[in-house]
């Protein structure tokens, strides 16, 4: 009741007393309520600004006759070099060379100075601005200025106006936390790093402004899948990610296993000690020769500084003995025996893998209970390097009981696998657009300017759906184009005539259904034909003739879907074909056996869509911890 | 235009032209707006009862003097009995004893009969009574009636008053679809199986009310997590599954690996064959030996039956070498080279492991950009069966930037993640009840009585928050009660003492926190006293004292969280005491060294969550697909 203490103002429900930047910087009505309020804000430091007091020799921008300076004062004075630095700072592209200029040596702050940091919090694109006098720096103010510093600091928030814009700043009354940084170790405060730099940093490229907007647009993205299927009726299931069944057929796959033992400690044997040359028997024997010469010690009663020496010898034998016992047990794997790689020892029994892909467990579901999807990683073993493929990626499945190819059956209107894939896609174009707004003009000012056009574009127009065969025959057609691949009926279509259809062609995104039955999966419904089955893709295009982008996102086909064989003995013949050992398939084969239902589904791969959305080419800069051959150091 | 077929209504974009069962039964309009137009449905027969026409014999039920008999009129003659299907049928525990009253053999069904089926499509508890007129089967009637067939029907819907209740039925104008079943192959065509005998068919249980409704009960809680966290700003991160840090230092972990070659079809030798016995090079010799025949045999140009007979077995020999080949291919893994196991040859080029759990990584987002969390399968390689425990489990895992747990600092209000555990528990709680009515009664009614009230109860109680300390303290002062583990601190709580706590001190959820530092993992902020580490635990109870369960759900602790040691120093020497390779841990302690944050989190079990709102006792029930000790087999 006595307290002296400001009222502060806290974030509601935010489980820290800490009010986020974005309720600060971007609700609408944020900034009316808060200013003038005590708060608590944290972040990292971006970028600083120091303008010393009281001192004449401030000849940079030293305004003749200032007196008892205020910070509006300041900056009042200096609207032109402040609205620079907000401009560079909290927007995306700040040069080096200017960065360089706003980062000098951390000064010796011999004078009392102000200090301007830009921070950021991850809640928002922007930065907040905080104004901090050396005075009330708990550390010393060089430790509190370097890019990556972390802050809290309570203050008064206060609105300017510089030039047309309000801009709101934090005048700090305390510092409450200050992280320093090691700054010749840390990676960010060099000049901008390019994003495959980033990469060797994935648990702190976060803190750049383009990382953080791709987490925001990924979590969006996420929570816009689950409105989607959950308003519709669809059930999430949680797929195994370890299995016995190999769903598709054709990729690689990684073991999962413990016959390889432990290996935790193998990796890097820290130098020769002796734990690598006495053996355990040897260091045994030692423990209790010792042990006796410490009793005859203690029983004899005398000479105490030798009972010490002989105590801590006893000591330093009994942790090399423990030492060696543990490397025993965690024995290089390649001391394993052959023999131990027999597949009964293993913990399942049988060899085990990661999921390719969940689709065959959900179909199940959908079997039983009608209409689910899955989220979750999906994992291949293949060791190219790609920008649209790692070896763990995020995959959305969905499957539908009492679903058929509707186009293809030419049922009037089709409420079918490709409709519900087409809806959901524009689903998400549009969910992205509606509640990213502050990140997509982020992406669309510094990947790519055409993004925001695109993703409207796709979200409104109507998509065309075409056979194969038609797509085969629009490719065989095109005059003065040589394609790579020469074209067939029959032969996978590549990303060459897949870019043709869908930016030279129809300039839109294109659905293709009924392909030849050897590029498919087994499981795919086989048309009355004999050839084709009744599987689509969905395939974006990757330029927008409205504008000139600065990259092109190559992505091609993002929703894979099909009908799936609903009959028995046709499925049972087509395991045959592809090659497949029919007994880890018998579990799948009870649904036809049983009740068997047409079915129909799809998977989108998640991570393509967010460089679809965020202009971005790459998807190692899209997932949080990228897994690919020889990489995986986290 | 001219089309006689009657308007079918659509069920809105369930993307197939069926009506959800849900939509008919349960939504409280839809009965209203759906009786008397034509739809269609889709479900699995549950049961079936035949009514045979014109027959005066039909002893049983007699009506005598029924003339042209409708299905309304039966139904009316025959109230009380039709209660008692419905109630045995749509409700929860139809006897073994009654359902096999109900499902004679399949009748030869010489004279026109009306079938009544109970359908279930998996989107609610409740069947749909599906009257069917054996003249308009499309196959032999009694291929429509078993259990588990799968039926498509077009027809208008009716509704019955039937004593005090109004029912709803279809009455089937068209069959669209039938999916047969081998009914001497169908598990769930026997008497209802026990939980744990539907564990042998991860793939078709769903079709029963109990996994259904797991299923629906299950999915609901993943939407509630997402829902909560999205409000409050938390941003969802993906954590990688495969991983080469041990995040706790306690648990066996998986090896994912592409060291133990390609094992698809090793798997079982399905008896000796030729190919068991007979090498590569014989057959590849026998190939030449019998295309040299074959050719011959052609120049001569008579015998041309000869030719047929070598040319079948030049295919033959063929086929075998094919074979051997093949299985050349995808030798037994026992037989590669023990020096094929350096993990330098290995996908990642280093051991590589199932992540255990994802805080590390999660955390590492949190001192970026704040408040995440995230959800997904986490892995141990633990070989003892246990109810609450298997190989693969789903966890919510939950970072917070500028998070300290406020109870230890004497903070007025909290805004911690103790609190936003208990905030985000009692969501759940309070969401399955609001949003999943009918599940909960069904629950209720065949798995424990008390699950509602006991819910309820935990969403408006508040939770002691106490320290281990005074833990300990309460359990050393019980009198009349022999723990099995003798108490004295330091020692960790066993099940037997959180029931305590939890079921007979406080009789409702408790927090315990402040562990002694050697129970917990090494990144826990280690507190001022040097003993003890800033974890926290919420235990619930597994009894309801205002009622009698039939069952008790043992879960104790469902949420374990911590402060995280934000301190470089004590971080570092806490990796070396737990004997951990500081090598994997550079990455983590990369955030201790730039900019480092308090912060705290949490993680919930979330297959025990489910647990919790059903009343079920073991995981195995509650996973779609459990992986377990010498069990993946799908």
């Amino acid at each position: 009741m006595e307290s002296q203490e400001p009222k502060v103002t806290d974030s509601p429900l935010m489980y820290s007393n800490r009010v986020t930047l974005k309720t600060i910087l971007e609700s609408s009505d944020g900034k009316m309520v808060l200013v003038g309020e005590t708060v608590v804000v944290g972040g990292w430091v971006k970028c600083y600004k120091e303008v010393k007091k009281h001192r004449a020799s401030d000849t940079d921008h030293a305004s003749p006759g200032r007196q008892g300076l205020t910070c509006l004062g300041i900056l009042k004075s200096r609207i032109p070099r402040f609205r620079t630095i907000i401009r560079i700072l909290c927007g995306p592209a700040s040069s080096p060379a200017v960065r360089e200029e706003l980062e000098p040596l951390v000064p010796e702050p011999t004078l009392p100075s102000t200090f301007f940091l830009q921070i950021n919090d991850g809640s928002c694109t922007s930065c907040l601005q905080v104004v901090i006098d050396s005075t009330i720096a708990p550390v010393s103010v060089g430790q509190i200025l370097p890019t990556g510093t972390c802050i809290l600091a309570q203050g008064v928030l206060e609105e300017l106006s510089a030039n047309e814009k309000q801009i709101i700043q934090l005048k700090a009354e305390k510092i409450l936390h200050v992280g320093t940084v090691e700054q010749d170790k840390y990676p960010l405060s060099r000049e901008r790093l390019p994003l495959d730099s980033l990469r060797e940093y994935p648990h702190i490229r976060p803190r750049t402004t383009m990382v953080s907007s791709v987490t925001r647009i990924r979590s969006t993205l996420e929570f816009a899948t689950h409105t989607f299927f959950q308003k519709y009726g669809f059930l999430h299931v949680q797929v195994p990610i370890i299995t016995t069944t190999d769903t598709e057929g054709f990729s690689e796959k990684f073991h999962v296993t413990t016959l390889l033992g432990k290996t935790s400690k193998e990796k890097e044997p820290v130098g020769v000690s002796d734990a690598d040359v006495v053996s355990l028997e040897t260091a045994k024997a030692a423990v209790k020769e010792k042990s006796a010469v410490v009793e005859q010690l203690k029983s004899s009663g005398n000479n105490e500084e030798s009972l010490i020496v002989a105590v801590q010898d006893l000591q330093k034998t009994n942790e090399l003995a423990r030492l060696i016992e543990e490397r025993e047990k965690s024995k290089p794997v390649t001391a394993v025996k052959p023999d131990l790689l027999n597949f009964n020892d293993d913990f399942f029994g049988h060899p085990s893998y990661l999921t390719v892909s969940g689709r065959l467990h959900l179909e199940s579901y959908a079997c039983d209970i009608g209409n689910v999807y899955s989220f979750g990683p999906r994992f291949q073993a293949d060791k190219t390097v790609s920008s649209k493929h790692v070896a763990e990626m995020w995959t959305v499945e969905v499957e539908m009981a009492f679903s058929e190819l509707g186009v293809r059956l030419c049922i009037l209107k089709a409420h079918d696998a490709m409709e519900c894939a087409e809806d959901y896609f524009k689903f998400l174009c549009k969910w992205i657009l509606d509640n990213c707004p502050e990140d997509m003009k982020f992406v669309s000012k510094t990947i790519d300017n055409t993004i925001t056009h695109r993703l409207e574009y796709m979200t409104t127009s109507s998509y065309d759906k075409i056979s194969y065969g038609e797509a085969v025959e629009i490719l065989r057609k095109v005059p003065d184009k040589a394609f790579e691949t020469q074209l067939q009926w029959g032969v996978p279509l590549t990303a060459e005539h897949l870019s043709y259809l869908a930016d030279d062609h129809y300039k839109r995104p294109v659905i293709i259904y009924d392909y030849p039955k050897a590029v498919k999966p087994f499981y795919v419904h086989l048309n009355e034909d004999g050839k084709t089955v009744a599987a689509f893709e969905l395939v974006v295009p990757k330029k927008d003739y409205n504008r000139e982008p600065k990259l092109y996102v190559q992505i091609g086909t993002v929703i894979t879907g099909s009908q799936n064989e609903e009959s028995f003995n046709v499925l049972n013949t087509r395991i045959t074909e592809f090659d497949l050992s029919i007994d880890q398939y018998e579990w799948y084969l009870d649904l036809r056996r049983h009740g068997t239902v047409k079915n129909s589904g799809f998977s989108l791969r998640f991570d393509l869509m967010v460089l679809l959305t965020t202009g971005l080419i790459d998807v190692r800069d899209v997932i949080p911890f990228p897994r690919s051959h020889g990489k995986a150091n986290s």
